[in-house]
C-alpha cells in the first residue's frame, strides 16, 4: 500500500465519522521519546521515520511538521506522498494548529488520538482550535481504524536490576515516593512514564531498542501498588519479589477500566507533560487531580551515593573501551578499510568486552567529514563512507550498563585538518571547558548556564543549532528530564546529584561537525552568606583530541584544565591497559605547556 | 485616623457588601510603576509607603506582601497596625492567593478594583481563587468607599516634546503605529500605558514626580485617535497641533463609557500585562480582542538614530557633572560638612547646569558605608550620615533632559577601604565589563547574557539580589520595558537600537553596598552565515575608581576594556573643564598597567 493510498483510505474512514483534519503525532500511551513500532502510525501512514514529527491529515490536503534534524530526510521520505513539508522553525512557517485555523471553517471537527498525545499538549492545541471554533475530538485511534499489518506491543521479559547497582531497594524506593505522596496530600500517584515505573521498581526491560524499559502503568497508594503490565514479561521470580513488596499485578489494557474506577474521594497526583490526554480523561472528572512534576522523574534524577560511585567505575571501563577505539581507529584508516558502519561496530565490540554491558544506550552517530555536520547523522549501507587518514571524525556514541549509562562524543583529527577546524574546535573546547567549570548559584535553571558553552563561539560569529546538555538515566535512558542546558528554559533547578551531559559543538554544513561530550555530576561546592553554589565534575575519562587545539585561543586556566582532566584519565585508565596502549594514552594526555 | 480604624471601617463596608477579604494592590489605571498620590490607596490604608507591596484584608485578618528591598521599612510601617507582613520570595512564604484559598473556604469573595490591577494578573488570581472555590469580584472601588481626604489626580500642564528631540514628528510616530495595526490586521489599538501615550504624541508632563508623564489614555484607529484627558491640562497652541495631527481630545473620564460603546465589528489589540481588567471588562464581549505586546512599548523600546545621537550629547553633559561632583566630594569631604543628603543636592545642582535639564530621573541615592548596602536606600532627614574620609560611597542618579535620560551609579573610596571591598570591587567590575563586551546571537533575551554580569561573583560565592539591567526611556521614564536583563526570563528580545543599563552590585550588609551601572545600546555586530550578532555599545561617561580596584584580578582584556574606555571619558569630557579639572580627570583616567 502506498502513502497516498493509505492516506485515501483514511480519509473515508474520516468522512464517515464527520472528522475534518485528523493530527498524528508521534507518541506512544507513555509519552515516550522513543515509541515501539506498534505506536509508529506516523511513519507507516506517511513514511517519513524521523523520530520527531507530526502529521496532519485534512480531506483534501496533508502536511507533515518535524525540526531542522530531519529536513532532507522527511524532503526524500516524503516525495510523491502528496504530504506537504512544514520546516519548524523556519520563518513563516505556521505552526500545525495555526494551520489548521487557517484551513478549516468555524464548526469543523479535529481528531486525535488522545491515547498518544499528552495533556499539556491536548490543552494548548484544543485551545487554539477553539479560539477558531473548531473542536477537538480526543477519542479518534487512527492506527486502529486503518493500520493493516500492525506490529504487536513488545513482550520482551522483564530482568532485576540487582540492588547493588540499584543504590536502593525496591522498599526504600516506595517510601521516598510515599513520603512525596504525604508531601503533596494526595492519596493516589499515577505514572505512564516507563523509565520512572523501572527506576521504582527496581526492574529493567528492553522492549525499545536502547532504552531499558517495558510497557507498563503504575498506580501507588499508600497501602497498595498496582502495576499494570502483561504478566508474561514477568518470570515467576521477578512475580515473587514484587509481591513480597506489596506490589500487585494488573493486565497492561485494564488501565483505562480501573482508572474510570478511582474512587471520587481520591486525590491523584499526574504530570500532564507526561500523561496522555487519554488517561487524564479516564479518571472520574469528580476525583480531585492535583499536578506537577512526575514524583518519580524528580527522584530519579538525583542519582546516590552508590549509583555515583558505579557509574564513575562504569565510566573507567567505558573510557578504557573508547581508548581502545581511538587507538584501533589511529592503526586502521590509513588501510583505507575503515568504514563509518565499521568503526561503530568495532566501538561496540570494546564496549561489549566491559563488565556489565548490556547493549549500546543510542544508535552510535560516526560522521565521518561531512557527515560529521549533521547533527544526528544515522549512517547506513547506502550513506557509510570511509574514513580517510584526513579531516575529522565526530563519534558520539554510549553503553547501557548494570552501573550506568554512558553518553560521549569525541572529535578526531584522522590525519591533515584545515587550520580553520583547529579554530573552530578550540572555541567549541572553550565552551566546554566554561561549562564544566561552572560555579552557580543553588535555584538556576539549565538557561542561565548555557551561555558558558557558546560565549566563545559567539564572539567568533558562530553557533549551534541544538542544547548543550540534557540529564542522563542510570542503566535507563540516555535522555532522562526534568533538566537540561538550552536557551529554552523549561522551569527544572539544576541540582546536585544530577548527572548531565556537556556537549557543546559547531557545525560546518558540507565541510565537517565538532562536539566535545562529557558527562558531569552536579555538587555542591560551597556555602556562603549569599547562600548554596553548585559546581561541576566531569565524570567522563577520555582523552580529548589535542592535535585539534590552537593553544593561542586558550587561556592558562583552560590549558591547566585540560592538564588536569588529561592527569584524570590517564591515572584512570592507564592500569586497565597493555604497555603498548599505556604508552600511547601517555601521549595523548601529555600536558599541553 | 489610625491604621486598626481605617481597616475597621474598611471591614464594615465589606460585610454590608458580602465581601469576605478585599485585595488592595498598589497600581493605577494605567499600570504604573509609580502611581500618583490620588492611587496610593494601599499606603494611606496600610501605613506602609514603599512603592512595592499587596494588601489583603480579610474580615479577621490582613496581610501585606513585599519583597526583599522593603522587609526593613515594612516592619516599621505596620507595628501596631495589625496587619501581618509577608516577606516574598523567603522560604514557605505563601503568595497572598495561596493565603486567601488558605483561610477562605470554598463559596467566599474576594473582591479587588479591576481598575488598578492588569488583566494577566486578575486571571491569574481568578484562577487560583476559582480552584478552590472562591469568586473574585473586580467592582469594589475600596478608596471610594473609605479614603477620606483623598489627593486629586495631578493637573499639571502638558508641554510639547520638540521634533528636534523626539527624533520622529507626531504624523510620522502615528504612522509607525498603524503600520503595525495593519500588520496585526487590528482596527483598534488601546493603551492606558502613560509613557506609550506620551512617546507617540510627543509630549511631556509632571504628573508623577522623575517620571515626565501626564495622565491619560490613547485609543488609535485607522482614521481617527482619541486622547482621553483633562483639558485643562494642554495650552491652547497644544490643542491646536493635536487637531492638527486629527487627534481629537476626550474628558479622561469618558474613558469607560467610550469603550462600552466600542462597535462590536471592531479587532481591539490590548496588553493584558499593561491594560487593567477594569478597562479590558468595559469593552462588549463581543468585541474581538487581540493580545500581545504594546505596540508603542515595542516601537519606543527601539531607539532612532536622532535620539540616539542626542542621548549620547547628553550623556556628556552628564559626566561632566558626574566629574565635577566627584571632585568636589574629594575636595569637600574631608571637611566633615558633606552628609548623603547634601552630596545629592550638590549632585542635582550640577546637573542643572547642563542644558536641557528638567529634573532628576528618580530620588538619587546616596549611601554611604552601610547604607550603601541598601539596595533602594532613600536618605531622609532621620537617616542621612555624614561622609567621612574612608570607606565606600555609593550614587545612584540620573537626569531627565529633553536630550534623552541618564542614570549612573558610582561606588566611590572616599579614603582607605579594607581589601574584601577591593575584591568584592574588582568583581563587580569583571561582571560590568563582561556584559559591556557580550556578543550574541539575535533572538537572545535578557535571561541568556545576565550569568555574564555575575560570573566572577558566583565563582567567589557572591550574588546580589536585583536585575542586572533595565531599558531606558528617553526623556521618559528611567525603567522602561519590554528588555530587562535578569534571571527571570520575561519572554523579550534584546534589539539593535535598544538602551539597557548595566549594573551589577555587591552589597556587605552593615558593611558596604557595590555597584557600577553604565547605559550601553544594542548594536548589530555582525552577520555570518550562522545569523546574525548583536553587541553593546557604552554609552555613559564617567570615571570608574581605579584606587578601588585589585589589578591581579583582571585579565589583559579587562585592562584594556577599562583604559579604552576611560580614554573615551576624557576625550569627550575634558573639553568642557577648566584646567583644574582637566588635570584632575587626566589623573583618574590615566591607563592601568
Amino acid at each position: 500500500m502506498l502513502v497516498p493510498d493509505k492516506l485515501q483510505h483514511l480519509r473515508s474512514k474520516m468522512t464517515a465519522l464527520g472528522i475534518d483534519a485528523c493530527v498524528i503525532p508521534s507518541g506512544d500511551p507513555h509519552t515516550s521519546e522513543y515509541p515501539a513500532e506498534h505506536w509508529k502510525i506516523r511513519d507507516w501512514l506517511s513514511g517519513f521515520t524521523g523520530s520527531a514529527g507530526t502529521l496532519v491529515v485534512g480531506l483534501d490536503e496533508a502536511g507533515l511538521w518535524t525540526d531542522s534534524r530531519y529536513f532532507l530526510q522527511a524532503e526524500k521520505q516524503l516525495e510523491g506522498s502528496g504530504i506537504e513539508l512544514f520546516k519548524e522553525g523556519e520563518p513563516d512557517v505556521p505552526t500545525y494548529a495555526e494551520w489548521l485555523c487557517d484551513i478549516l471553517l468555524p464548526g469543523r471537527k479535529v481528531a486525535v488520538n488522545g491515547n498518544t498525545m499528552p495533556l499539556s499538549q491536548s490543552r494548548a492545541l484544543a485551545g487554539q482550535l477553539r479560539s477558531k471554533g473548531i473542536t477537538l475530538d480526543v477519542n479518534f485511534d487512527v492506527a486502529d481504524e486503518v493500520w493493516e499489518g500492525r506490529p504487536a506491543i513488545p513482550d520482551k521479559m522483564v530482568i532485576i536490576h540487582e540492588d547493588t547497582f540499584a543504590g536502593a531497594t525496591r522498599m526504600e524506593k516506595i517510601e521516598f515516593v510515599r513520603n512525596e505522596m504525604r508531601r503533596h496530600k494526595i492519596s493516589h500517584y499515577f505514572t505512564a512514564t516507563l523509565d520512572d515505573i523501572a527506576w521504582m521498581l527496581n526492574l529493567r526491560g528492553s522492549d525499545v531498542p536502547f532504552n531499558p524499559v517495558f510497557h507498563a502503568f503504575l498506580m501507588v497508594e499508600h497501602n497498595n501498588i498496582k502495576l499494570y503490565i502483561d504478566p508474561h514479561k514477568l518470570t515467576a521470580q521477578t512475580a515473587q519479589k514484587l509481591a513480597a513488596d506489596n506490589v500487585s499485578i494488573s493486565l497492561y489494557d485494564e488501565i483505562y477500566k480501573h482508572l474510570q474506577e478511582t474512587p471520587h474521594d481520591s486525590t491523584v497526583y499526574i504530570d500532564p507533560d507526561r500523561t496522555t490526554v487519554g488517561l487524564y480523561n479516564a479518571f472520574p472528572s469528580k476525583v480531585t487531580k492535583r499536578e506537577g512534576l512526575s514524583i518519580i522523574t524528580a527522584l530519579k534524577a538525583i542519582k546516590n551515593e552508590k549509583e555515583i560511585n558505579h557509574l564513575k567505575q562504569t565510566l573507567i571501563n567505558d573510557g578504557v573501551a573508547m581508548v581502545k577505539f581511538i587507538h584501533w581507529l589511529e592503526e586502521n584508516v590509513p588501510t583505507g578499510k575503515v568504514s563509518e558502519l565499521s568503526a561503530a561496530k568495532k566501538l561496540k565490540s570494546f564496549r561489549a568486552e566491559q563488565p556489565g554491558f548490556s547493549g549500546e544506550s543510542f544508535n552510535t552517530i560516526s560522521g565521518y567529514a561531512a557527515h560529521g555536520a549533521i547533527v544526528h547523522y544515522s549512517v547506513d549501507e547506502e550513506s557509510n563512507s570511509t574514513l580517510k587518514p584526513e579531516g575529522l571524525y565526530l563519534v558520539d556514541s554510549g553503553g547501557q550498563y548494570q552501573g550506568g549509562t554512558t553518553d560521549i562524543t569525541r572529535t578526531l583529527a584522522l590525519g591533515p585538518v584545515p587550520q580553520q577546524a583547529k579554530t573552530d574546535y578550540t572555541l567549541v573546547l572553550k565552551g566546554h571547558i566554561a561549562l564544566a567549570k561552572a560555579v552557580f548559584p543553588q535555584g538556576s535553571r539549565g538557561v542561565h548556564i548555557d551561555l558558558l558553552a557558546r560565549k566563545a563561539l559567539w564572539e567568533h560569529g558562530l553557533n549551534y543549532g541544538h542544547g548543550t546538555g540534557h540529564g542522563v538515566g542510570y542503566f535507563l535512558n540516555v535522555h532522562e528530564g526534568p533538566q537540561s542546558i538550552r536557551p529554552q528554559d523549561n522551569g527544572f533547578e539544576m541540582q546536585a546529584g544530577m548527572i548531565t551531559s556537556d556537549e557543546p559543538g559547531m557545525y560546518r554544513t558540507g565541510q565537517y561537525g565538532i562536539r566535545i561530550e562529557n558527562l558531569v555530576l552536579c555538587k555542591e561546592k560551597m556555602k556562603t552568606e549569599f547562600g548554596r553554589f553548585l559546581s561541576f565534575e566531569t565524570l567522563t575519562l577520555c582523552p580529548i583530541d589535542k592535535t585539534l587545539i590552537d593553544k593561542k585561543l586558550l587561556t592558562t586556566e583552560e590549558i591547566d584544565w585540560l592538564n588536569q582532566y588529561h592527569q584524570r584519565v590517564y591515572d584512570a585508565i592507564a592500569p586497565k591497559l597493555d604497555d603498548t596502549l599505556q604508552k600511547w594514552l601517555k601521549d595523548k594526555t601529555t600536558p599541553l605547556n
